[in-house]
């Protein structure tokens, strides 16, 4: 078992950088695109032989630190009585969104050992093949009342935020059954196998700091502390956070994730020197020529300098079209260039 | 004339807060939508006589410190050579983006006063009935660029960002093209008769402080520095800029805007004392019922206390289905409040 992605998350020293890339398995690979021509996001996500085949695709593909389960933020609403689609072109969609006080009485407060037992079964499978170590992981209070109450992706985020606002006991009601379902979802992944643990709060940064402090933050606080149970590091990951970075970092977790849109310096100045960061690539920079790709890896990397706490990622997930060469590239020059830097 | 807004622009003290809203004309008002009944987006801005009816809509009805003139930021690339429709429910859409370094070749570079006249003659119109100061605005070269590349919105900017990261020469000529034509249309509005001058930058957050450094900052600076030379206060407008406050700063402008992803203290600390502040209040805020929403802006105004650096305003523009009612409340209860909290 390689351990440095591990050793990072607990800001031990490493050989290398480690490198893992959110949304490493997908639509940039031929691999699974070939998988989709057959299968459905669904099938390949419930079926957990499916479901490990795609997590290793990237991981015999490339040098990657990290695996990560392949599985969704969203069927974990399935258990709760929503019902979830995934519509080609466009998007997950829930055609029973929550709209009132009294579809969130309704709801199911399912276990998640049954509820996504398939995950949890991949889990517990992906673990007896893999030589890194495994991400288990799951959406946020805030980023899946979102998509419960929005019925899919969302601009404005103001049908959420109005529950929010006009009904904010309903609104505590839904993120209370959330983050327990969710607490008690990361800590079944590491019961079956997860090493780390990620929470994703993709969406949080439609909020103002205010309104994360009051409506959100306990939610991923609770689910954080719950999964911390497990004994296993976790990653607190959202974007658009530059402005609230400190009370991410309050929310809890051993590892903060960051997106692009702040220097990696000041994150760290604001985050201060004990907690571990992960990310600030740009995905799109996957775009870009190798030569420049490389001088922003580089930047980045020379601004950590020998921080021990720091892991590379992108600021978001992999995009579909990323050229899948350039992908190689970058986790060949992260672990090299590190090496070199760090004087091994 | 009511000089509270533009005595905050140069930070002077005043007897309340001024207070506009960015796109205060618009859908949420039944004026306006009774007009788009009968009359495209595209008529209304480029006749004269009616952007001057929707530009005064909103100071008819509410009781705001400016007034902005209807218009739109895409108009300015039709001369460029641009074919620009709006389609319904959809947005804007340009059916001959910019995709090779041959295109930005081939653009024309317009004389605002001919290409964009009919704005121009709005704003001469609009002074003429005006008891409020009157702002003109244009799109800042980076989020023009970006839509002239992608053709329309966009989510992840991979086009406009893979055309900067692989072509960087062309991207510079097409930014220096921009710029010198985006400084020229502010420059004109001035002498039109706009008494402030706002760039709206509203894609910038999609680039990491490293890349606005590079490759859109100085743009936004040559058109600020035109824009100056006019004598009239110039506003310096973004979204999802918490992470690179001090380059937005750098890039210019008396007034610098902030949206809600950040905390008004925070912003003031990281911007210093001598620049002005605008925004701040999340657009969403104002569905929510009148005593939330007036409790938020309370904490905003309280935050600022007697700074004399600062305008209220959104924190980007306000939404088509936003309630009518509470745009009104929200408009007196800044004054209200703010005349009061200042002893007046």
């Amino acid at each position: 078992m390689r351990t440095r992605f591990i050793d990072a998350c607990h800001r031990k020293p490493v050989d290398a950088r480690p490198i893992w890339l959110m949304r490493q398995a997908g639509r940039y690979m031929s691999e699974y695109r070939k998988l989709r021509e057959t299968y459905g996001i669904l099938d390949l996500i419930k079926t957990p032989e499916m479901a490990v085949e795609v997590t290793m695709q990237p991981i015999n593909a490339f040098d990657l630190d990290a695996a990560i389960i392949f599985a969704d933020i969203l069927p974990l609403l399935e258990g709760m009585g929503l019902n979830l689609e995934f519509i080609k072109g466009t998007g997950p969609l829930i055609d029973n969104p929550i709209r009132q006080a009294a579809d969130i009485d309704k709801l199911h407060e399912p276990d998640p050992r049954e509820s996504v037992a398939y995950t949890l079964k991949a889990i517990t499978l992906a673990r007896q093949v893999l030589k890194v170590p495994l991400i288990g992981f799951s959406g946020a209070p805030f980023t899946l009342a979102c998509y419960a109450i929005e019925g899919g992706a969302s601009r404005n985020f103001t049908r959420a935020k109005s529950l929010m606002y006009e009904q904010p006991k309903a609104w505590h009601q839904l993120m209370e059954k959330l983050s327990t379902l969710v607490g008690e979802y990361l800590f079944a992944q590491a019961e079956a196998g997860a090493q780390v643990l990620q929470l994703f709060d993709s969406w949080v940064g439609a909020l103002s700091p205010d309104d994360y402090r009051e409506y959100a933050m306990p939610y991923s606080a609770k689910a954080i502390r719950r999964a911390k149970e497990s004994g296993c590091p976790v990653i607190h990951f959202g974007t658009n956070t530059s402005g609230m970075l400190p009370l991410i970092k309050e929310g809890g977790g051993d590892v903060i994730g960051v997106d692009w849109r702040i220097d990696i310096s000041d994150a760290r100045q604001i985050l201060g020197p004990d907690v571990v960061i992960q990310g600030n690539l740009d995905p799109v920079q996957l775009y870009a020529p190798v030569s420049v790709l490389k001088d922003r890896v580089k930047t980045i990397l020379d601004k950590m300098g020998d921080d021990p706490g720091y892991i590379f990622n992108l600021g978001h997930g992999l995009l579909p079209t990323t050229p899948v060469d350039h992908v190689a590239e970058l986790i060949h020059f992260v672990h090299e260039y590190s090496s070199k830097a760090q004087g091994h």
